[in-house]
């Protein structure tokens, strides 16, 4: 079965793939994703992806950095649809390698928009997003019976002109695990807010960064220790896990408890 | 990289994985998750993981079946936990193969108090959940600047003792995308709720039952349609997606659009 090539599936020449590579560590892409790479004739990468997994690819296949180094942030996702499209229209089969899952947060909309308007076909390939990843080395669950059947995956990312502001005071009401994604860097505000919405200041928080990385880094406070949790993890990639579940961080050997910050 | 055994980073004997399926194809796992498959030489799997997969571990590895068809659903879940402690105390590596994520709607928090009970260590292999593959199949992200940047998880699973009921009104004035799992049985009284809730009769509605499967099958409808979106679906594990990303289905040419639904 897994011998099985991809194109059985996906005849279609002039496709375009756009491959979860999951939440950190090379090896949890998924087969699909990581044959996907093995097929590819050009990749199109950033920084949110392990570099790890371009040793997949055949050395003929022609690699495109598409990150932020690229150029300036706010011009990056117009010059990424372009260079999709441009590439996936010389005909060669083409991987847009995404960090975590395509779907989530994953800026996906506007690279599907731009392939579907130049007459392209696509195939999605999911991925492990970073909650699942945060969720797996922290030892917390992030649904759990008795405590919460309902999940939020929500981004923190401070963004003024946003059509779509985050209600972090309905979230509050809603007693659901939160799973925050680019919140780092606002957490402060953002644990504010969630207390102003009636969170308990002693609700626990969990801040995962670099999930499934060497440099994993797993602290466990509550909501009123606000930007001490995050304050020195603000240039890595984290996730913030808030929500009665992140008690369950206490079974798994791999969270390191900070007393100096929990204890306060 | 991809040769590294797992026993490097796992030194620990007496370890158990629980290992995350992914969402449906056999190829939708983890390199990590084939390998601790090969790996194993006990598994506990049920029906919500692909059996294909046992087909990764070795001859002489023991299977070992945990699904509905073994007993009463009720004492299920104690049983599988005290069958898991009693495999990883003969000291073999065991793994207990989970379908979609562990973490997400999994039942991992018993499994994991289980082992912890017993003085067990446990590494967790994160998989892609049903939401991530729905999305992927469907054309729909699950996130999408200018239109949401909140999401949310829910079970939509009757169950009447439930600690916890899932506030559906709260839900629909999040203007969030909703993923429901296991909504399918129920879903003319969650559409209800959520209309009541605020949320116009129009709002989009997709039911990807079998995503990634033969049996894939993906229907576009809307609140107002009901249970008619999911009355003939009820034995098959699908995935609800409710909100106004599921528009961008229209770009992807794996959505069924059903007329005599959806047109009514």
């Amino acid at each position: 079965m897994f011998d099985r090539p991809l194109s059985d599936t996906h005849p279609a020449t002039n496709s375009v793939r756009l491959v979860g590579a999951g939440p950190g560590a090379a090896d949890l892409i998924t087969l699909r994703g990581a044959r996907a790479l093995k097929d590819a004739e050009v990749v199109l990468y950033d920084d949110l992806a392990n570099a790890e997994l371009l040793d997949l690819c055949s050395e003929e296949c022609e690699r495109v950095y598409v990150g932020k180094r690229a150029g300036s942030h706010s011009a990056s996702q117009d010059k990424i649809c372009q260079l999709l499209v441009e590439k996936a229209l010389t005909g060669r089969r083409v991987v847009r390698l995404k960090g975590g899952d395509p779907m989530v947060f994953g800026r996906a909309g506007e690279e599907l928009q731009a392939l579907t308007d130049a007459g392209l076909e696509f195939e999605i390939v999911p991925g492990v997003t970073a909650a699942a990843a945060a969720g797996a080395v922290s030892g917390i669950p992030l649904t759990q019976r008795g405590i919460t059947s309902t999940m939020v995956f929500v981004t923190g990312h401070d963004c003024a002109d946003r059509a779509t502001p985050v209600n972090w005071q309905a979230l509050a009401a809603l007693r659901a695990t939160l799973c925050i994604y680019m919140g780092t860097r606002r957490f402060g505000t953002i644990a504010d807010k969630l207390m102003e919405g009636g969170l308990p200041l002693d609700t626990s928080v969990a801040v995962v960064a670099g999930a499934t990385l060497s440099s994993q880094d797993v602290r466990i406070g509550t909501l009123a220790d606000g930007d001490r949790l995050t304050n020195d993890t603000e240039r890595r990639p984290a996730l913030i896990i808030v929500g009665e579940v992140v008690r369950w961080s206490e079974l798994a050997t791999a969270a390191k408890q900070l007393q100096s910050v929990s204890g306060d």
